[in-house]
């Protein structure tokens, strides 16, 4: 199901190939987040032409609204939303510990009520992955339980027993003809937490590992060691997926420690702030600088927002609140995250990708306001 | 300019060809509404796919926000905007009668406030001509006094003197090269006003005449009457105007009576509240009706959201409030409008047009929603 074509030289970057029901993919990828069935601001063309080879979904969200009925009724997932590539969904453990309310976690399960309408539900490994068999995604998460940065070593100690237990009970439901099912390591920022956590999980045999517990508000250090403390215990000939992360340069960061799958809200999100990302940081197209700017966002992006219109015209649209403004910057955000890993490709094939990650970690300015809107939200699929 | 290729046998409808220095436009034709410098919701691509011949945008607006010195600089409003088919623009008459704040009415024109930062400004015959002259415009419309649906007659009247002294003015302006300008005909419900007006105004010579004070409130009935007071004193060989109207039934029957032009945002306004048109009359997607209506919004369409989403599909995502909801109800319903126009301009080289006519109005079965929509606040172009 994974091929691994390369492995660079100089980094732990790889370049490969997952194969899905639905298609190939290359990786390292980018994987555009359409939370409720639908990429912020974006149509399926758009994301198509800007070269998206799978997406997310939200096991939590969907389950919330549209519901399972109307999912079932249409054929899925894919058919319902007209997505004819790989989608992954995320199992809802996140959102169920981030978003619901009144939680009351079980042996099996938690027991929550709707952040939308205060219903009372459950979900746990079972159901998760029923919702996902019926959602009929490409690659299915396990139901984790995902400790918030603050929590004790003792919390997240438990957190991880949790979703151990979770995950051997999601590997053994029934899945979607063709559906890859991906185990999640947790452990917060306690590197024995992670190894442990990792190694009991690949004693299950998953299709590919996700590294949990980031992007939960932790510094990027933490995040880095996270992910560091993780890799070494994933086999090499599986998938590894970094989820809700992250700003280009920790993108390029994490590929370099090995990481071949990656989802973030950021490019949308930040879109619908009037922020645009570049190859050298963040600008603020909303903020009256580029008043008189007849640039496009950026020199050189071949993107439908780059190749049509000035940071003047997309300044004005974000000023007087028309939708045109933040659909450009999403299309052009999403573009570059999209374009960012194509490069990345690009150079570990052509064994320049260390040369291409120093160049562009040094040019890249980090935003601390785009940083801090990751912090303060969970950013993994969750609430965009 | 206009070149009249047919008239109906049985109605006063005419299918002509309108020269303007970016393109020539078939007519009847209906024009989207870019007020503020875009069609909400639209990007120029998926307006040219829909078959867009001419859009709209607005002198008051845009005078407002970005102001002159951005579109001076932009190079024109096509430039600005990255619209290379026709623009018409509205002359900012009505908006300072409908939307602006304390407005004192002057010989040479009205001094107001804008209404969004309070900015005293003033518009006159010309300074509207020399703002469009900048826009860059292929049609201007003249600088009038639009008064409401509620004025007394002594009102109107001095309304349409105000109107007629004012059209004078506006035509000794200076033009952008290639700048056609019209003529906009007052006169409220008063059959000898608007007689007058539209004497007065072909006098002047304009390249075309509009029918304004209509979309101001008043009942449909007296709409239709407003317009065939206006119509029998205008050439035959220029093009006829009615200012922001209406449903689709309305624009057949004012085809009928002899209009060639049409705008209205209804198609945009009534998506964003979540609300459909079809050929039969309009369908709330929002509402829980067609939460499993796999159908598209209506068999047979072939706009862009019609060949790729469910109604269900469509529902959800308003219910959510994604973005990609209330932007494919905004193509599915400017395309409605503009295959509307389309089928006209076919059935009355065909002869077929009374036939048309007849069933399309029989079909249609008018919201009163919507009506009220077009009713309560203005609709030329305005607000939206």
């Amino acid at each position: 199901m994974f091929e691994l074509l390369k492995s660079d030289a100089e980094s732990k970057a790889r370049l490969g190939r997952l194969t899905t029901a639905r298609g190939v993919i290359d990786t390292p990828v980018f994987m555009p987040v359409g939370t409720q069935g639908s990429v912020k601001a974006l149509d399926p063309r758009e994301l198509q032409e800007m070269g998206t080879q799978i997406i997310l979904g939200n096991t939590y969200h969907l389950y919330i609204r549209p519901g399972l009925d109307i999912i079932r009724e249409a054929g899925g997932l894919h058919r319902f939303i007209n997505w004819d590539l790989p989608i992954l969904t995320d199992s809802g453990g996140f959102q169920v510990f981030s978003l619901a309310k009144i939680r009351k976690i079980k042996a099996h399960g938690v027991e929550f009520r709707s952040h939308v309408d205060g219903t009372l539900l459950f979900l746990g490994p079972k159901e998760a992955m029923e919702i996902q068999r019926l959602l009929g995604s490409d690659v299915a998460m396990v139901f984790d339980d995902c400790p918030p940065h603050t929590s004790t070593a003792k919390e997240v100690r438990a957190a991880v027993e949790r979703t151990i237990r979770w995950a051997k009970e999601c590997r053994e439901q029934p899945r979607a003809e063709g559906q890859a099912v991906f185990g999640i390591v947790q452990g917060g920022n306690h590197a024995e937490l992670r190894e442990e956590c990792a190694r009991a999980l690949v004693a299950v045999q998953f299709d590919g590992y996700a590294i949990g517990g980031v992007s939960v508000g932790e510094p990027e250090a933490e995040m880095m060691k996270a992910v560091e403390h993780t890799v070494p215990f994933l086999p090499q000939n599986q998938p590894r997926y970094a989820m809700g992360l992250g700003t280009p340069a920790q993108l390029v960061e994490l590929v370099a420690r090995g990481v071949d799958m990656f989802d973030c809200v950021l490019p949308t999100r930040v879109a619908r702030n009037g922020t645009a990302f570049t190859t050298r940081g963040t600008i603020s197209i909303k903020a009256g600088l580029v008043k008189a700017d007849w640039r496009p966002i950026e020199e050189g992006c071949e993107c439908f927002a780059c190749r049509n219109f000035s940071r003047a015209y997309l300044r004005h649209l974000l000023n007087v609140g028309e939708i045109l403004g933040l659909r450009m910057l999403s299309v052009h955000n999403s573009y570059l995250f999209l374009k960012l890993m194509s490069d990345i490709r690009a150079h570990i094939a052509a064994g320049t990708f260390t040369q291409f990650r120093r160049e562009f970690v040094a040019n890249y300015v980090p935003s601390q306001k785009v940083l801090a809107t990751r912090g303060q939200t969970a950013v993994r699929g969750a609430d965009e």
